[in-house]
């Protein structure tokens, strides 16, 4: 069911990912997956091009919002209202929007590291950023709570989560977002949480949408990262408050227009047609979390790791071999991987290699990074 | 060679423009045309989904600015470097981001009436807008440059021009861009063009690119208003100026990353093999343009209109029939126009008509019209 991509196919697919590299070199750093849409999706799409589909996208949110209650029922027994959704482009711009029109004045808590646009809209938007850190030697990577509230307590009025976390693959718990809640409403705080890759959740863990334990919370997600469509620009900002939607649905036009009406379509099949696509998926990656771990014993044994419980995006702690930016390393050895740096700003040794692809390339993605480290 | 779309098919195709009116409404608002982009161009994305792109767009300009090089080159004599196109979702953000970028902090001139999008995104900018007024009952619709020059002496830094111009379907002539490009050196201001109408020039008419006249300038366009693709998300800033390019280039990608990979190739495709289908086109648009002079005198002899150059948006004066709001009253008659006053807030008796459609239907939202204003 699912349908890799050659090289020669993948080069003219994902030109972001595989046109950035000489052809030799693997690429395991953007997120994309090597492999095809579902079906249903790409001919859905390509159906509706040929109907004349291709202007302004259509006033309401084009039936997402009732694909997206339906996903969530039967995927995480989360009943969300069908008009829940208000849509914009993609997780970013919901971000920005959500920055924009919904959260208090004051500071914003960014969990480091984190996907390197959290840093960029929160400046964009004019907010001034308090970051909560993981450290790389804690027993575990659970987002700081302590942390959250003293930046809380010193006037930050917005947090951003990472549900489940990019780079880190870890999957918050019930209990810590409980806790998140209640610090939250504490201090008359809002929360915005990135839930894109929520279905890319692996067996042995269990999402908990961030709004099924705080209705004041705002989620935004999107089909684009689990059913590799990034470039067909429809997301999801949730909010289960009516007057936070109206306010959401009455900005200038300009505010929240970039979205398409083939991204719609896209998010409805998606998440309405493609469970057993997504399922073969998390199969699949589930498949190259092992492999992974069984190259990484053989190859870089002095590589920690933690448990990947979500995402096909593996976070490498690789300072044991004393190199500053192992993925700059790597790069001549014939892979191009994503610098720990991107995440956070001066995190020697780290880096995210996306696992998204064939057994095959992520052999010789590990093999070629444990070459560019052999002394 | 135009494939005209029935309504079953339009509604389908435009959702936006079609969908928000009950049947039986024809709508002449939106600007979309009732007709399929070139086949080129759709055949181009089908086929190209099919192959799954549906992800990240390619670093770089994807081929949009060789593209639209020769398509200046062809069209209009202006020999624009091929590198002079940064690509960015469309013409709107595109404006944005120049505002953002490029322009120096001060006030900004925009003419009035304008595309309502031209004030939001002065607004989103945080910038001070100073607006230039058209009189209605002036006998030219030119830019009154006497104004722009005692804004700039004001202190505005920057200058919106619509060239052509929508609502009000004018092509500025040389000369009046010589002279907004004198004052602009003279103010150490910039010129941020807007030229998305420019392909739609129609016979009689000559269209000046603004960078042609003003190598300082800054120019945005698009191939979504002239090959009906506003849905797949590609425009370009082109600037002359490396120094500006480089700017451009270098925003964090969450400034600037809502342009698709599929609009890219339909750019390209567009300003490359659609030559032919653009004449058929403006001879269309030219043909619909002597229907509605016909259907107006015979209709509504009291409509006052000035010369459409350019575009498929026709201006109608209905100031004679003493209604505020003519769109409002024909909306109860079965035709969807719109309001004049979205254009300049304030305006009484104006409107603006969508004639991209058939005949059949341009007759039914003239007479339509015409029966809503009968005493």
């Amino acid at each position: 069911m699912i349908r890799d991509l050659t090289d020669a196919e993948a080069r003219a697919a994902l030109p972001c990912k595989w046109g950035a590299v000489p052809e030799g070199t693997v690429p395991a750093w953007v997120a994309e997956m090597d492999l095809a849409p579902p079906e249903p999706v790409t001919d859905a799409v390509a159906e509706a091009v040929r109907r004349g589909v291709a202007g302004y996208a259509p006033f309401g949110d084009g039936g997402i919002g009732a694909a997206l209650a339906g996903f969530a029922s039967r995927h995480w027994g989360w009943e969300v209202p069908p008009d829940a959704a208000v849509p914009t482009a993609d997780v970013v711009s919901g971000i920005r929007l959500a920055l924009e029109v919904l959260c208090p004045p004051g500071p914003v808590v960014v969990p480091l590291p984190c996907y390197p646009p959290f840093r960029e809209v929160v400046a964009l938007s004019g907010r001034e950023p308090v970051w909560v850190r993981t450290d790389p030697d804690s027993p575990d990577a659970a987002l700081d709570l302590a942390a959250v509230e003293r930046a809380l307590d010193a006037g930050a009025r917005t947090v951003l989560l990472c549900n489940p976390h990019n780079p880190l693959g870890r999957v918050p718990r019930r209990g810590e977002l409980e806790g998140l809640r209640d610090l939250a409403a504490r201090y008359g705080a809002r929360v915005v949480s990135d839930e894109i890759h929520g279905p890319l959740t692996l067996p042995g863990a269990t999402f908990t949408p961030y709004l099924s334990v705080d209705p004041e919370g705002i989620a935004v997600t999107s089909v684009s990262k689990s059913f590799n469509t990034a470039g067909l620009h429809c997301a999801a900002v949730v909010a289960l408050e009516a007057d936070d939607r109206s306010r959401l649905w009455s900005v200038p036009t300009s505010q929240n227009h970039g979205y398409s009406p083939l991204g719609m379509i896209a998010a409805t099949v998606a998440w309405t047609e493609c469970d057993d696509w997504l399922a073969s998926l998390v199969a699949r990656l589930d498949d190259q979390r092992a492999v992974l771990s069984e190259l990484l014993a053989e190859h870089l044994p002095l590589a920690r790791t933690r448990p990947l419980e979500a995402t096909y995006l593996a976070w490498l702690d690789l300072r044991a071999h004393g190199v500053d930016d192992p993925a700059a390393a790597a790069l001549g050895h014939g892979v191009r991987l994503a610098s720990g740096q991107l995440y956070e700003p001066g995190l020697a040794g780290h880096l995210r290699l996306n696992l998204a692809t064939t057994p095959e390339r992520l052999g010789l993605a590990v093999t070629r990074l444990a070459a560019a480290l052999s002394p």
